[in-house]
């Protein structure tokens, strides 16, 4: 362990803002000190309660994130958020979109806000995205709110990484909203009928209530419906009692701990997969070997599998050499 | 090569529906013959032009895809269709939704349609929807649409499947659109301006000409924008004109090759890292270390990374037994 990571950690510990940054910062780009750093912090890990916040675009979800970051502010906590944004795959930038409503929150050294984009193939979103949760655990946040947009497998990976599931739902969304309800069903252990004065509310709700009515319990429980309006703050207060009261019957349960068991079982072979993945390609033997490879089975002369087979011998001759 | 693979690939060629819906059936599964199959099938693909369609919930997609589905029809192409449902990721089941409004072309042999779901975590969808376009691509079929929701990053690397990216949009779908469109932007090669008679649609248009007209051009072009009203089928010929723009801009350039390559490259990737976590942890042994692992991560007796080498290093000890 040297020196030099171990004060940064030991920042990291104090919530010390710049080092907290610069400490995500590496997490996101691989940096060469990163591994080593979530090494030494993970042993002060697993203390902050994390919330996933998802639905679809138009639900609302960046203001309500917002509201409830103020809500556990104005107690006390100290709040982290990870706003996972939708982005390019080509340019790796994040678009920041309605971001502007977070404003508020500037000059609160209590609050610690982080957008995140969608990552390259060394090393997937959701993988990155429970890294700098981690950072903001040991940091001292008790509460880190993640933010997601849609149903993509990717956001189930990401919503995964949550103690508790938040789906936002909002009246007037399309007739596709049927589809998104009915997926969004089995992860959510909170749902939040938000825009809930507007046309439509009543009945969503209803809808909403027949399906759960309908669906088996989950860890021994129906998820609750909590109606919000977060643009006038609404409805936030009792999103916070029925993430405390969740809390709680998760707390006095066996069933979360293989539910995070079964969560560190995909987070260990998807960083078994990125560092066989490392081992297979990052050299310039492995970019050119891939490089070629591609060619050919772009062009028909090779089927992926055997190439596939070629990575694989690769990476197994660089390990002798290892 | 087995006897039965051979005359199994030999009834898809020939476009034997039974014979095609058992393979993506086996594709699906990861089942024992399915990889020996595909090896037997690529050389024979590569001829069908893949079209994504892609776009937030609400826009409309269903409707879409089945109306473009018709328009190849009448012109004597054989189609297709292989829709990406977001789904529970706990009982691996596919929401159908409004699937049946499919149900026109039930009947049509010329017609092929498969629902996909998301997949476990050994092998993800991507990989599967990639797969299953392979063998429809051996079976004949001149055109593939795959519709996928949202904007995930699994979503963007089904995209990345297609030939041809159809981005739709349409008025009134909340606030957090401005999003979406900026996450799409750059994987669009077309966009589809859907239910273009609803109020806002000229607005929407304007505002996505505005982001284009500031965009750096893709491959040389501008993105096309398509107004549709699926429902009516109206726009679609327009679409297919597009498409078909596209595919000769496309074909007359050096650049797709390069796209083809970089795509064969993150699947070969993909399927390295996928054989490698079935040498890790398909077997028992390799199962009860990543349990036994994931319950000492959880109890932070051990940090994830020594855990993940720990996996690495079985996979190695079970190569030198290969």
């Amino acid at each position: 362990m040297s020196k030099d990571v171990e004060i940064w950690a030991e920042q990291i510990r104090k919530g010390d803002v710049r080092a907290v940054s610069r400490a995500i910062s590496a997490v996101e780009d691989h940096g060469a000190q990163s591994e080593e750093l979530l090494q030494r912090l993970f042993s002060y890990t697993g203390r902050a309660f994390v919330i996933g916040i998802t639905g679809a675009p138009g639900t609302g979800k960046s203001t309500l994130v917002d509201r409830l970051a103020g809500h556990y502010r104005k107690a006390g906590e100290q709040v982290g958020i990870i706003a996972v944004d939708p982005t390019s795959p080509y340019t790796g930038g994040a678009i920041l979109g309605d971001r502007i409503r977070m404003q508020g929150h500037a000059g609160d050294a209590g609050i610690f806000i982080r957008s995140m984009a969608t990552r390259g193939f060394l090393g997937g979103l959701a993988r990155a995205t429970g890294e700098v949760a981690l950072v903001l655990d040991a940091a001292g946040k008790q509460f880190i709110l993640v933010e997601t947009v849609g149903v993509g497998q990717d956001e189930v990976d990401i919503v995964r990484l949550a103690d508790c599931t938040v789906v936002l739902l909002a009246p007037g969304l399309g007739d596709d909203v049927q589809n998104m309800k009915a997926g969004l069903m089995e992860i959510a252990d909170i749902f939040v009928l938000n825009k809930s004065d507007r046309e439509g509310a009543d009945r969503l709700e209803a809808d909403l209530d027949a399906m759960l009515h309908l669906a088996p319990e989950r860890d021994g429980r129906t998820p609750r419906v909590v109606r919000t309006v977060a643009t006038e703050n609404k409805g936030v207060d009792e999103l916070a009692v029925a993430i405390k009261d969740y809390r709680e019957h998760f707390a006095s349960r066996l069933g979360p701990q293989d539910k995070k068991i079964d969560h560190w079982k995909r987070r260990l072979a998807a960083l078994a997969e990125d560092l066989f993945l490392r081992r297979a390609i990052s050299d310039g033997a492995g970019e050119a070997l891939l490089a070629g490879l591609a060619r050919e089975v772009a062009g028909r002369k090779k089927d992926p599998y055997a190439a596939a087979r070629e990575l694989l011998a690769h990476a197994d001759a660089k390990r002798k050499n290892e």
